[in-house]
Parts: structure tokens; C-alpha cells; sequence
């Protein structure tokens, strides 16, 4: 009989706490036993698993020993206090939080691009911000044959990425807005519905909001580029759970869209979505639920010789963050990590 | 008393016509006699105008004589149809349609860019497309201090650009989809509700759609650029009426942030909206029913020594178009032209 795992979701009934329950059961993760952590708001509530009616408890120190793997998705405060107890239990830790992903000791890992770094872990893998998950994915098999030297990224962000709660109130606020009635603000700090705007992460000294410098310093982390060239405006616009971008990559050398295509058909994690006489690509609702990142609208730069323009759309919730956290711990059982 | 004029108006009861009707009489234009055209369709409409209510009619080479000035606005088969004969006839027009932008012996007109263009006019005068009119807009103030050598940009274009009827789609379909129903799509040809699709215009070979296309040419051919290197992505997002853009500029030299502010501040047409600490830049909402293009986000480019990235939205169908339109008839006559 195959080794089997005890587990734990830090965060289990936020939206991605919940899809990381819903993958663990659909990717028939070798769970031997399930316990799943939330807020004191949130403890006591019911989540099935399987035939099973799992409670959500709150997190203790006691409550952690055992567990062989703890994904944590309830925020940066949250990973950094209980992080260290589970490792000093025994668990290894996915964190999908921003708390150790630049820390030099924690691999930041896309199974697609990075697997390695995985086996240098003391106990903490970062999962990356989902807007560079999705970015990694889809540049990463072209990098790997021409390098890539700078990267122009444009993105247009979910209302998932906010939250379950922001989610629900980019919809009420369409309500509002269908019936008349102006739009509530309650987590999003201006109307979404009908309405888009930057990013609204903390702003650096830089002029970057904390979004679009994610996206710069872990893409060079998980690429292995610390020299990588990258600027980013984030958007936040009114789709539900996918997220896009447009990437202009500029190439050390010619990369043609007919060798990129190629190179992406056959890459994992990648699904080609391009038909140019149906006007047909990539949309987040199509992305919606998809564990592939989609990617068309490939062409060749018609401002740099060396330039290629790309478009993708990934479900946030999943490969941007719950399925990509799911994969490592599937990496480890694979690499005999865990 | 100062001189009045004969205006026409072809396309009438579209989006674009009905806001040139509104902004002839906001900015009291010298009005001698307004005449509205349409389709069969919508002949026989009232629209009111001041005191009066004026019926649409169907063009006609006999109703287009005698006119001073005709807003056309209604598609480049129907410019290509009719603005010979108004030109014929001795009217000045002013085509809202891309049937002329490209021809070199049609001036291609923003009013804040290239004002002196118009006077080498032979009857027709181009508007330019929306997104190209915003951008140059924002951008023709920096270049003329620090020349622009390469612009990398991707849009967020609201359902006005389609019509009237893409507008009110995307609202339908927002209804449709918060009743647990299927949207409907008749006018956009993917549901533009909760999600958003690569700019559906036509395809060209290089993998480009013509809206990006008319961005390159056009923005060349009013910042009297052929040179200049271009490349944009077009998106169309869920907002009803002002388009965003995210802008990468690189520049011949440097072109600090303080330097941009400084000259979009004084720069006609602009207004800059930047409030780093409250994370409030320019949003769709805001540039809704606004003349002036909303700029924000300037920032150094940290991957290029000579980059600057910026962020900006405009009411389509404002300065966008109508109003775009409206002012290259107000400069004819400032300059004696009319």
C-alpha cells in the first residue's frame, strides 16, 4: 500500500483554502488524515471531504502536531506565526502567503519551471504570487531556449485575487449599479463593476504598487535571473476568478512565433488557445476552472527585431495559487521529499 | 455679430452623433442650421437641440447642400459614400470612420498634437481612432521635450467602443449572468460581462488586429513620427465608457518622472490624477463625461534606463471622438478655415 499523508489547510474556508480541498480530493492526494484551520469567525463551520463532514477548527500548536503537510493560505501574519511551530513539529509547509517567498532559505516554486529548488527546503516552500505563477508558466519554456532579457507585462486581475468577499461584492455592486442605486465599497476601495483600476496594493517609494514588484522580484527568483529585466502595471477589472496579461518579451536573439507556438504546445501547464479567423483566444471565463495556463495572440513585436507578443488568461484561484500549491506537495511525494 | 454655420451630422442617433449633439451646444457653437442624418432605420427620430426638436432624416446629395461643416459618424462605407459629395457640395467634414485616416492627402487630427495639419486640408478631415487620440494626447507633450523612441502599450477599451448596442449588451448580459442565466451576445461576439476578449476587429497576417494596427499608423502619422516603434495590445473589458490604457514609453535620453508631471500638468487636454498615498489614480468611472485625458501612475521604468511607465483613461466617446471632432471644427474657424 502506498504511503499516505496527514494534512493540513491553514485558511480551509477562504477561496482558496477551499479549492485546495476540492483539488486534494479531485487529484486523489494520498490523504491519511485531513485537519482544517480557520479565523475564530469562521471555526466551527462544516466542510465536506469526500464522505466525510470535516470541522474547522481554530490552530494551536496541538492542534498542528502530527501533520506531515500544512498549506497555509490565511494571509502573511498568519504563515509567520504558525509557520515555525508546524516545521518545529515535523510538517512541511506550502505557504501560499507573500511572508518568506524573497527569504534566500525558502525554494519559491512553480513545479513547471523550478522543480529542483524544491530539494534544498527547510521546512517552508513559498508558493509565488499568482499573477507570476501564470507569467512563469507561459515564458519559461521559451527562456529556456531563447533567452528572454526584458519583460513588459500589463495585467488584468480578477476580483478573486481580493478575496472570496471581494468576489461577492464586484457582483452586488453590479446590482446596484444595473438598478440604479450607486455601487457599495466595503473591501474593494472603489467601485469594480463597470469600472477597473490599478492595483491597489501598498504604493513603494518607486512609484510600483507591492503587486506589480512581486511579479519583478519572484519571476527572478523562480527564472533563476536576478538580472531579468521586468516592468509591470497591474489592473484589477471586473472578471470574477481569471486572471490576464499582456507580455511583450524582448529576446536576446530572434525567437519566431512560429518556434514560441511550438515551444508552448509542447510545455506543461500550458494550453494554446489561438484561432486567428474565428478571432478566438484566451477569455477568463474560459480559463475559469482550467488547470492550464491558456496562451495566444502570439506575433512577432512589430516594434523590437527581437521582440514577441503574447497574451494568456490562468484561473487565479487554481493554478495561481491553490493548484500550484497542491503540485508541490504532489512534487515532494514524487521527488521523496515527504 | 460673429459668423454661424450650416452643420450636418451623419450618423445622428449613434453613440458618437448624438454626444457631437450634446457638445455643440455645451460649448455654444455658432449654429446657424443643424441637420441630422441616419440610417432608414432611425429616420424620423426626434432629437432635441436647444428649443427645437429636429427630425433624423436620410442623407440625400440634395439635403447635403449648402452645408458649412459635416460631423460624419457613421461608418466608413457610409464617409466613403456620401463625404464626396458634402465635399462637392462645399461642406468642410470632419469623418469620425477610419475610411480617410491613412490617405495622405487627409489631415489625421488631435487639436492638442498636430493643430497645423488642418490647414493643408482638401475637404475631409480625419478623426482618429479612440485609443490613438488618448494616447497621443498624453504622450505628444513628453515628446516634443525628450523624444519617444518606442512605445510597448495595452489597452482596456470599454463596450462603447462597439456602439450604443454593445453598451447596453454588456449590461444585459451582466443581468443575465447575476440571475443565473446564460448571457446573450448579438452585437460583441463573447460574452463582455464579468470577462473581457483580445479587441475583436479584423486579423491581419502578422497577427495583429487592425485596432493595434490603427494605433501604430496613426500615432506616426499625427506625431509626424514615420519612424517611431510601436506595439499594443487592444482588450475589451466590461466598462460602459472610458478607455484605459497602460502605457511603456522609452525615451532617446532620460525623461524623469518629475520632468513628465511637470509637462502633463501644463499640457492641454491633460490632467494628471496622482495620489500615491491614497492609491487614487485615474479610473473609468472618473473619466466618464471628461474632456480631458486623465494621466497617473508616471513611474521610472525599472527595466529600461530610459523608460517611463504611465497609466491613463478617457471618455471614448468624448475626447475620444465626438469632442476630438467637435474641436478640429472649432479650430477651422480659429484659424479662418470655415
Amino acid at each position: 500500500m502506498s504511503k499516505t499523508y496527514r494534512v493540513g489547510i491553514l485558511g480551509a474556508t477562504g477561496a482558496v483554502g477551499v479549492e485546495i480541498l476540492a483539488l486534494l480530493q479531485e487529484r486523489m492526494f494520498p490523504v491519511a488524515e485531513l485537519r482544517l484551520f480557520s479565523s475564530e469567525r469562521s471555526a466551527g463551520k462544516h466542510l465536506p471531504f469526500g464522505d466525510e463532514l470535516l470541522t474547522v477548527q481554530t490552530v494551536s500548536t496541538d492542534a498542528l502536531s502530527g501533520l506531515d503537510i500544512l498549506f497555509a493560505s490565511a494571509g502573511s501574519s498568519v504563515s509567520r506565526q504558525w509557520l515555525p511551530h508546524a516545521v518545529a513539529a515535523g510538517a512541511v509547509t506550502i505557504d501560499n502567503s507573500s511572508a518568506y517567498r524573497m527569504d534566500p532559505a525558502v525554494p519559491l516554486v512553480v513545479p513547471e519551471v523550478n522543480a529542483s529548488a524544491v530539494l534544498s527546503h527547510q521546512g517552508i516552500i513559498a508558493n509565488p504570487n499568482c499573477t507570476t505563477i501564470l507569467l512563469c508558466v507561459a515564458i519559461a519554456p521559451l527562456h529556456r531556449v531563447v533567452p528572454i532579457r526584458r519583460i513588459v507585462v500589463a495585467t488584468y486581475q480578477s476580483a478573486s485575487g481580493a478575496g472570496a468577499r471581494a468576489m461577492a461584492e464586484v457582483q452586488s455592486q453590479a446590482q446596484s449599479i444595473l438598478a440604479g442605486e450607486p455601487p457599495a465599497t466595503e473591501v474593494l476601495p472603489y467601485p469594480l463593476a463597470f469600472n477597473l483600476f490599478p492595483h491597489n496594493s501598498p504604493m513603494d517609494v518607486s512609484g510600483y504598487c507591492e503587486e506589480e514588484l512581486k511579479m519583478v522580484r519572484e519571476t527572478r527568483k523562480i527564472m533563476e535571473e536576478p538580472a531579468l529585466l521586468l516592468t509591470a502595471t497591474c489592473v484589477r477589472v471586473p472578471v470574477l476568478r481569471a486572471h490576464s496579461e499582456a507580455v511583450n518579451l524582448e529576446f536576446t536573439a530572434p525567437c519566431s512565433p512560429e518556434r514560441a507556438r511550438e515551444l508552448l504546445h509542447q510545455a506543461p501547464g500550458v494550453m494554446v488557445v489561438e484561432d486567428f479567423e474565428r478571432n478566438y483566444f484566451p477569455m477568463p471565463l474560459d480559463a475559469t476552472g482550467k488547470d492550464a495556463v491558456l496562451v495566444g495572440r502570439i506575433r512577432r513585436d512589430l516594434s523590437h527585431d527581437h521582440g514577441l507578443e503574447l497574451w494568456l488568461c490562468g484561473d487565479q484561484i487554481r493554478k495561481g495559487a491553490a493548484l500550484n500549491a497542491v503540485q508541490i506537495a504532489e512534487l515532494l511525494i514524487a521527488r521523496g521529499l515527504l
